[in-house]
């Protein structure tokens, strides 16, 4: 956010900032310049009305509003999807993206209540206590997918996700998402400040691409799993979501409810399995 | 989300739940049991209608709603507000909760933008693109507050709050805030699986025990700090915002624009100032 535009349209092209700051170490003051990841709102509007406005780190704005319609069960394919299109002129990166239903359908959603489920994903479960998160996990469809998972290539892959985290390396404040396909390879890699954004972003991406369900594949999370990311790896229909972290116990539960397999602290050697452990083999 | 209620109840009242998974470590397979953080939704209404949904470990409810109603700018003390009440039976646990406004009072909020508020946090000042950004941050009441903080205390101040984070050092799962006091103690700590709960319970707590301003306080954080921690700090009138991990580009700008102090990855002898450093002091 300082420094002449040329050269702040240059950083953010790479979702980092640099600025500067001072260092203190065991009592030694070093002014000192900084990468921090960017951070900018996203007002995400259907046909001019506002749905949601979300804090993400500017690019692949398509795919992260994608993913979260998908997300959230406004759209169901991308085809419904006509255009995902910037407000602005041409050139000037905005921060309105208009979404318009593709011809010959229409996106259903009310504006109050889809304002509602953008961000506040359970509210329309109507949460009376505990009885109405039975209800919920007992809503959710059990994924049906025999893809199989060996043991040492879990082990592997939160090593080959470091690399590919060149904004956290240089930030240390960005949230990596990936996919992996059924050939191992991770397909696609994204990185934003906020860690449902970049698993957005991912299930953005795969659905323009080669499209849901995502069979045989794996999500990777460099961050904590919750409730919600749990859900967007169902509604992608991924059998496996890796975590290299801790997962929440409604993560769990959604996990177990819905035969998804739920890796977390995937680091070196160690992994631990919350949920659908008949997909680990040796 | 296993076992008889008694025992749920139980291992919820710490805010954990204990559950069964596998643990692989280079190969070796051993069943285990684990703690997890609990995760849960709350719905919170004023006056009946809804005003937000949020994911929370329950827990010190009444400090998270006007926490997060003091930050929305939905009230602007704690004596606004008559009662937050859980909904339902009496000794049943609930995950819904009312907010009633204090005799002779109103709570002005409208049921539509509110909703938006509550959890888009920036989406009032109609962000369309770098500009609105600027003007944002031009709206930002400077804080006035002459505190000074030493860097000795502040190398201590991190290794302080380890101790007391009981739910991560069972979990991995939780987040931290802390509210130190001007006599350099850790008054209020508060665990939660979001890190802006944990920070919404800390503010809620000091505007119901001394009020706000939090004059001459820190605020300690567990995570990274993003837009909008540093917006939570700026509410609370507190001078110093203390993370422990990397800083967002806004909520650097933001913090310059308040003339709060922002200080990063404070971990051992280390930490970074990114904002405000004329209060830091030999």
């Amino acid at each position: 956010m300082t420094g002449a535009p040329a050269k702040w349209e240059r950083a953010l092209s790479a979702g980092l900032e640099r600025l500067s700051m001072v260092r203190y170490e065991a009592g030694a003051r070093s002014p000192a310049d900084d990468h921090v990841a960017v951070e900018e709102p996203l007002e995400i509007r259907i046909a001019g009305e506002t749905f949601a406005v979300t804090m993400r780190t500017p690019g692949h704005d398509e795919e992260l509003v994608l993913g979260l319609l998908l997300a959230e069960g406004i759209v169901h394919s991308a085809g419904e999807v006509g255009a995902i299109a910037h407000c602005g002129k041409p050139g000037e990166r905005g921060n309105v993206i208009d979404v318009t239903a593709a011809p010959g359908t229409v996106i259903d959603w009310e504006p109050e209540g889809a304002l509602r489920r953008a961000t506040l994903t359970t509210s329309a479960c109507g949460v009376c206590g505990r009885r109405s998160i039975d209800d919920l996990l007992a809503r959710v469809r059990p994924l049906v997918d025999d893809a199989r998972f060996s043991e040492p290539w879990l082990r592997r892959l939160t090593e080959a996700l470091g690399p590919r985290q060149d904004n956290f390396a240089r930030s240390g404040g960005a949230h990596a998402a990936a996919l992996c396909d059924p050939s191992g390879q991770l397909a696609i890699v994204r990185e934003d400040v906020g860690r449902h954004n970049a698993l957005d972003k991912v299930v953005g991406r795969r659905a323009l691409d080669a499209g849901l369900p995502a069979a045989g594949c794996a999500l990777i999370v460099s961050g904590r799993a919750s409730f919600e990311l749990v859900q967007k790896a169902i509604v992608a229909q991924a059998p496996l979501l890796v975590s290299v972290s801790a997962p929440s116990s409604l993560a769990v539960s959604a996990a177990r409810a819905a035969r998804l397999t739920l890796v977390g602290f995937a680091r070196g050697q160690r992994f631990n399995v919350y949920a659908g452990e008949e997909r680990i083999v040796a």
